[in-house]
């Protein structure tokens, strides 16, 4: 039982009851395994098989349907054929069954009647309030509880088989594939971490993805969360779950597949999910500090130094090694995470020195070697490196392979492990042993066997540790009343784009839009020289491949010229295009070229962009997103994640760039899309030029979507 | 015995006979676990205990001295302490033993004297021929002639132990760190991948990694070479062998470390190595078709996959699966390393839907289902796919964790393994078994159980099968008589730099330095409007930060007064300076910003780099090195290696740019560097500007360093 009485879902992950609905005696099936699984993970509940066809199974009498039962049922676990299902569902209500699992395939995945029985069991959920997890689920698992209401193979244990536990805290695993979610799983236990619970979503008929994380977060038996995510449909309950996780500082780790077009291809069937957009997804996993893993060895080594360690103060690493090769690699593979690897400081390695021989190594890496070893200076070293303020963590890097010899005293181990201030984690080069596992577990160690792996875990703790969840946006304005007058579902002019912006109180440079030769001379007046001309018509997005564009005019001769010459250019170009007129502007002084983009997404609603302009953004893919609104906090912080940032800070002895001034700007524009949502899909601000500090942004071309019926 | 008779080496990798000095009872210590593993591991030939303390030893006759054996040796192995290896040395030297392996630690990674006791085993093997290997070495373990010459624990076997066997092709692991060699074949063994040597080669007093990696790029029972380098000494020989292996086609894997910071200030010490620096090592792997792997799992992932099957014929991975989840996360992997999981025709889709029930999937990835498994469908997808001509590798993604199960009729896999026209490669998202793992390595299959790793074996794959060896650069011309009066130890004005690329054959625009005010009139005549100026002064690099440039002059009054201006600043802001005068020169038509520079390396000598111009190198790192001299063809390649390619390429609607002129000139400096690699330490030309095709390259500013003596 978790500490908060009364989630909703306690009586499903924690049942004193279940009842097995189409229970079998064939252990060569599902549904007869399913028993078995309960048993052999000594489910302490009380267990009723459902099947007309059995008077007993395994020696329990075994009911002909869920009425039969006459006692209270927290959790029924279906598993007949599909067009069964329903049914049974709605025995199961009758009955007051709290909660259903349905393991059976046939639904959405199919389309058709079968995704119409799908939408009959939502309907049924929704109506009776009992809860419905599936269909075409794997079930989950409870190590807590000890509840294996699943098949997976992964927790088929073998009697009397030790389970290896290494870590403190446990993990809690919610995956969309039963497949992978009981793969992490069965990864995570072969380290010795241990689990709250695992379940598996499948196609979410009424329980999803969302809420199984929701309980996770509020589950006081889950310290990580592992997400393994297709395509999110409850994107409230997801979200709201992971505003709170960064609340409360609950570390959350996803993985997001159907990244790639193959991938969103078969998402988009599989468990009839919708991949979406994975920059979207990335963008809110950003915001909520959530550890981004595409690797399952990857994301379980993640887990495995979140579960055992203390988050670390800095960047700084000490690596300690028995093998100079090995040693090196560690460094290598630390820094090139870009944590750093210092010297360490004379008296520190004189401190060290005293516990090694003379052919050992201070500075870091530091070299115990195998005689240092065997006179304790292993964890001796340890020990003092884990009180010095000269590193925030500590990488061990040692050969653990041995059946029978260990390098350290269990007696000497635990108690430096116990008493840790930081992290200290233990990589093997050659394979470790289990006999290895099972002694480092004993004193709270988990064994790590992939380098690059356990370099980016220290990478992510560091991160994690300086996340900081960012200050919400300013309430957003509402949308003046004018603006769904020059909206429409066609695509601005960079004039209209740019009143639209000035309405929502951006500042913009005083321009001039003229229709007649006889409003040049007032333009002229306004703007002054240099200025620039443009071409405005909403049929001509591209103003510069018609011959729209005019730069660098500083005579009242050429403005004259020009404007003709824009106009003459348009229509014999463009023909079909409605010329609004030439919009007079200003020269923009020189600053840094920046590109400020907001866009729909399908999941999550608007985004806001924000990446260098010019080349760079389309060839380097340097562009980081957000979901709209962000405050002024949360965008310099966006900037500072641009691959591109240090040309905004002074890049080259340059002077800094208003990133105040820009930050403010993006905050704007995101408020304005989020606060539009329904009339505007798209804005793009191409480029606005940043000056110098305190010397502000020039916006110089801008584009508004609006949004198609 | 190796197919090749005669080679030298054959008698250190497989001697007749093996001579153990320093021999022991103690099998707690290194001396006596010899023995040992030399009988457990089977070594054929015969043993020569040598211990004048010892009568017998296990049962063999233990002899006073090499002398004392009488025998023919060809092997020695040294494991006394490091003071008295020298004398045991020379009396091996002095009883005609062939070959010496030194395990003894305590020489050159110490310092001082000890030092010098390895310069003496240096200056004995080169003396008296006798091939030295160490000290400091963990020896070397033959699995063709079952040579445990080593104490690796690893290669500890247990009596009884079967060896999994999966692969058809042998890897050959050469590292100078024997910790990390025993480890790759630690984890290679595991796997099932079949090995030729381990050697690890300590200090190299006499016989170095190079020579090492020779043998095995020879040997015919060594098929994929995995290479584990801190940093190369005998550096010829280890081109030469690289040059073989890429003409012969032999896949090299190497590991490079020293590569931070931290990690080369310990490789600097460790085996007394020098790390060097890793852009070169990286330029000299990338010239020979090396995959570079900085992970143990990865390198050997790839090892598992060249050694197991052919290379693809293109690029195109289809993914079959039995799990959605895990399927989409599989085709997400393979697209991520750049490959391409392309949909199937409606033809080969139709024939794969026979195979699987109404809810499989056959897009790809192509989801045969637990049902499609159970009824063969797995084995006939993968016998179909790699007979289509619409994929070139076929990713296998299942669950293999079960101890009794398999998804394959073991004779219905193995005829379609055997008659495998691509790679087929298997990737379990649970741990696999053993049992899993024995029951495909009888059909020649390994088990792959890293997801991105399995990735960027594929895309090495693909890389490897494109590798073409660069054909060698035109004989470099000799470095005229006059470059030598040029250089010094200085660096060069801009002018004299040019004035020596022009010796050299590199074509220019036509400047004119101008040292007194009268000689403007004939400049101005000479190079025309618009030009630029630039102060030259060897003492002032860069010239804008004294303002000693002035661009786009249009009249002749300017020039004049820029003259008198330019002068003026330099003698106000560096009145030190040597004025040589004002460089007259055109301006540049636009084109693609490009930098070249040369370099030397304290390793591999001269080098040359190319990459995007302005800030994007710098910001982005996107530049790319080569050993020079490097051909057109080579430079072309370079190119295109750029991650900033495509605006070389006609980007968004540019006109392609001339490539053949800049790779013209990337040769042409590099042959320069070659040819004066006594003289020149640096050239940088500091922006080229590449104009459109058949239009040429200008060189708008140029700086050569002469050599440092």
């Amino acid at each position: 039982m978790t500490d908060q009485p009364g989630h909703p879902l306690d009586t499903f992950f924690s049942p004193d009851s279940i009842a097995l609905v189409g229970a079998s005696r064939d252990l060569e099936k599902i549904p007869g395994r399913l028993l078995s699984m309960l048993r052999k993970n000594e489910f302490p509940g009380r267990i009723y098989p459902i099947n007309p066809n059995y008077g007993e199974i395994d020696g329990l009498k075994c009911h002909a349907s869920i009425a039969d039962v006459g006692q209270p049922i927290d959790l029924a676990i279906v598993m007949i054929p599909a067009r069964g299902v329903l049914g049974a569902l709605e025995q199961c209500a009758a009955g007051g069954v709290k909660n259903a699992v349905v393991i059976s395939s046939g639904f959405a995945e199919e389309g058709g009647d079968s995704a119409a029985m799908q939408d009959a069991m939502t309907a049924l959920a929704k109506q009776t309030r009992m809860r419905v997890s599936g269909p075409n689920a794997e079930g989950f698992y409870s190590e807590v509880q000890r509840v294996a209401a699943t098949f997976s193979p992964t927790v088929d244990v073998k009697p009397g088989e030790p389970r290896l536990i290494a870590t403190k805290r446990r993990i809690g695993i919610v995956a969309q594939s039963g497949g992978i979610g009981f793969a992490i799983y069965h990864r995570a236990r072969a380290l010795g971490i241990a689990l709250s619970y695992v379940v598996s979503a499948g196609n979410e008929c009424d329980l999803g993805a969302g809420e199984f994380f929701e309980y996770m977060v509020q589950d006081a038996a889950t310290d990580v969360i592992l997400l393994f995510i297709e395509g999110i449909r409850d994107v409230d309950k997801f979200l709201a779950a992971a505003r709170r996780a960064a609340e409360i500082g609950k570390p959350v780790i996803v993985t997001k597949v159907g990244r790639s077009g193959a991938g969103e291809r078969a998402a988009a069937s599989h468990t009839a999910s919708m991949a979406g957009w994975s920059a979207a997804y990335d963008a809110v996993f950003a915001k909520y500090g959530f550890i981004i893993s595409n690797d399952l060895d990857e994301a379980v080594t993640i887990a495995a130094v979140l579960t055992s360690n203390p988050l670390p103060g800095g960047d700084r690493v000490a690596v300690l090694t028995v093998s100079g090769g090995a040693g090196i690699w560690g460094a290598d593979a630390v820094s090139m995470q870009g944590l750093q690897v210092p010297e360490l400081s004379a008296p520190i390695q004189a401190e060290i020195g005293k516990l090694l021989p003379s052919y050992g190594a201070t500075r870091n890496p530091i070299d115990v070697t195998a005689q240092g070893v065997h006179s304790g200076g292993l964890q001796r070293s340890i020990d003092l490196l884990d009180s010095s303020d000269e590193v925030d963590a500590i990488l061990v890097v040692l050969s653990l392979s041995s059946d029978t010899r260990m390098p350290f005293k269990r007696t000497e181990l635990k108690p430096v492990i116990s008493a840790q201030h930081k992290p200290i984690v233990f990589y093997s080069y050659t394979l470790p042993s289990q006999f290895a596992r099972n002694e480092l577990a004993a004193s709270g160690v988990v064994v790590l066997s992939g380098l690059t792996h356990v370099g980016v875990a220290l990478r992510q703790m560091v991160r994690r540790a300086k996340f900081r969840l960012a200050p919400p946006a300013d309430a957003a304005p509402s949308m003046p009343r004018q603006f769904a007058a020059r909206l429409g579902s066609a695509v601005l002019s960079e004039a209209d784009s740019k009143a639209l912006l000035r309405d929502a109180g951006i500042e913009l440079p005083g321009e001039v839009l003229v229709t007649e030769k006889s409003g040049l001379d007032a333009a002229i007046a306004c703007v002054g020289f240099p200025l620039a001309m443009k071409i405005q018509s909403r049929d001509i997005p591209h103003k510069s491949e018609v011959g729209g564009v005019r730069l660098g005019i500083a005579t009242k001769g050429e403005v004259f010229l020009a404007f003709e010459a824009l106009l003459e250019n348009a229509r014999r170009r463009r023909p079909d295009a409605d010329i609004q007129g030439v919009l007079v502007t200003p020269m923009a002084k020189k600053g840094v070229e920046i590109i400020i983009g907001t866009l729909m997404d399908k999941t999550f609603g608007p985004l806001i962009m924000v990446g260098l302009g010019g080349i760079t953004t389309e060839l380097f893919e340097d562009v980081i997103y957000r979901p709209a609104p962000v405050g002024a906090v949360e965008a310099a912080a966006m900037l500072a994640e641009l691959r591109a940032a240090p040309l905004l800070n002074g890049f080259r002895g340059a002077a800094k760039a208003d990133v105040a001034a820009l930050a403010q700007l993006i905050a704007q524009l995101s408020m304005l899309a989020s606060a539009c949502r329904d009339h505007i899909s798209e804005i793009e601000i191409n480029p606005v030029l940043v000056h110098p500090e305190g010397r502000g942004v020039t916006i110089v071309d801008a584009l508004v979507v609006g949004k198609k019926d």
